[in-house]
């Protein structure tokens, strides 16, 4: 588990988290259970789980409820990383080897299916309908985003184009986390639109932030190499801003044509990009999304989740990883 | 849709059913919503619709829960053959090319876990949380099944192992639409547990019925070899009877050992099981299965529904595919 301030006022309650979908395995095949303790025990930053928990906590939901929606909505994560990395051709994430390449591609596909079935019973378990829905419908949208992504033409994208993706692809899930820990909390109509606008920012933050660690990363610590979406011909906010600085580059434009360009011109071009002051536009409007999240916290009770989500707002535009 | 006697009480609530189905790929990506509509159009017997029909139908349930809940679990069962055509390899069912045939195995994943989604989405839309509980568990009872499957040894097998996996593969889901239509319909402990009874009786038979006709069936109708399972290693009630008869068959002994076994010793064996009496005593067996199947249904009123029980438990043990 990481070690981050927004962390402290539910440190207790995400041990509980990862107990509780642990326990998940229950009852399975042996191999599953192994497997499902090594892709939960693999924790990363837990984002999901600590904006479920201080949203809840901030608006005095029960904790038992709270810590079952927080384990559902990180099953679901988890389950849509086994079926990505087995789409991606994945090997390594977070360091870590994944599922895909230590099995064959039917137990990783099943892997994922009993994630899926054992997140929805947690989210059954919530016992609200709304949220079981809200639920059902992200699923819906993350998978139909990844789905539209595989059948999309590579290249041309405008910015509307991008932030459907990114709203698919991240926000969705931070806007149903927190947006359904008001909702257990039975919070009223102007607190549900201000959780959900907040998990929404942070998501969009969140990954145009991914976007640019991509570009700035160290191959190292981020685990893929420099530009890794380029080099796929997946085009993200700071190429984007390039784009619109300089319109006539002859190889982006082959790029955005769906021409495979590698060697010294992509290099090249990523240089480019990197020092383009494009990154820093690009890191303008990830804070942008963080000033109208802190925003939206104003109006809630100042406790220490309220200033743990202040301070999760902050880490999502800081983090180097 | 198959035009047989038992459908006639629900034809009307069958259709609705598969407008309902069919209406769930509104707002996906084009490509998504041509392979659904290929999918969910391509039919199939439709028991598990009939049979949640028809047991609401019989208890007096209201039709519009009936038909969204008919729409969850044949979804559902529809994302599970998705996936299942893509682990087996196979390029056809039910006479038509899978998905898996014509497409990626990446866009094959991703339609799966966007139809388990849907079917997510419309077993909240019944609005009661046990049904949405029972939901999510039958689900990780199919797939846990499969995973063991998958991890089990080819091989010997007992009985009672046999009965754990056509639980865990077929029955699991016509006792949970039998039991989950029940539960809409506002049963008493009684109703309830007899026709979870009923399903789960319904769908043994039907499971042995489907093994019976992997010896039995013709190449042409059933769609691939005859006993295929056994060509895969895979043992079923003919086999075991026979075995219970032959136990020093050398070329099943080979089998049961894992060893694989090909050409003429095996056409042999095939044949030796087809006509020992195998198939006529796991025949008798699930007629067991249906006889008490029906003694259940007694109890019930008297009305068109009830009779179009009785007729689907009669048509299981008497279809030829």
């Amino acid at each position: 588990m990481l070690k981050v301030a927004f962390l402290e006022p539910v440190q207790e309650l995400i041990l509980q988290v990862e107990e509780r979908m642990l326990s998940q395995a229950e009852g399975a095949h042996q191999q599953l259970a192994l497997a499902m303790d090594h892709l939960l025990s693999s924790g990363g930053k837990r984002m999901r789980v600590a904006l479920t928990l201080l949203t809840g906590e901030m608006l005095g939901g029960d904790r038992e409820t709270l810590v079952t929606l927080a384990a559902a909505l990180e099953m679901l994560h988890t389950a849509t990383l086994v079926h990505d990395d087995l789409i991606d051709g994945s090997l390594i994430r977070r360091g870590i080897p994944t599922l895909n390449a230590q099995w064959s591609a039917p137990a990783t596909v099943l892997t994922g299916d009993f994630i899926f079935a054992r997140a929805a019973k947690l989210a059954a378990d919530v016992s609200l309908v709304p949220v079981m829905q809200l639920f059902a419908q992200t699923l819906a949208t993350i998978v139909n985003g990844e789905l539209t992504q595989l059948f999309g033409r590579r290249g041309m994208m405008g910015r509307e184009e991008y932030y459907q993706r990114i709203y698919a692809k991240t926000a969705s899930l931070f806007e149903t986390a927190a947006l359904s820990a008001a909702m257990v909390s039975a919070s009223s109509p102007d607190v549900l639109a201000k959780t959900k606008f907040y998990g929404n920012e942070i998501g969009m933050a969140f990954q145009i932030v991914d976007d640019i660690l991509d570009f700035t990363g160290d191959q190292e610590s981020v685990g893929k190499p420099v530009a890794s979406d380029l080099r796929q011909g997946i085009i993200t906010l700071p190429t984007l801003f390039y784009l619109e600085k300089s319109p006539q580059d002859e190889v982006l434009e082959a790029i955005l044509n769906g021409k495979p360009v590698i060697g010294e011109n992509l290099e090249a071009l990523i240089n480019a990009i990197r020092y383009s002051g494009a990154v820093e536009q690009a890191m303008e409007s990830a804070n942008d999304h963080i000033h109208r999240a802190l925003e939206s916290l104003a109006s809630f009770p100042d406790n220490p989740a309220q200033r743990g989500l202040e301070e999760l707002a902050r880490y999502v535009v800081q983090r180097s990883k």
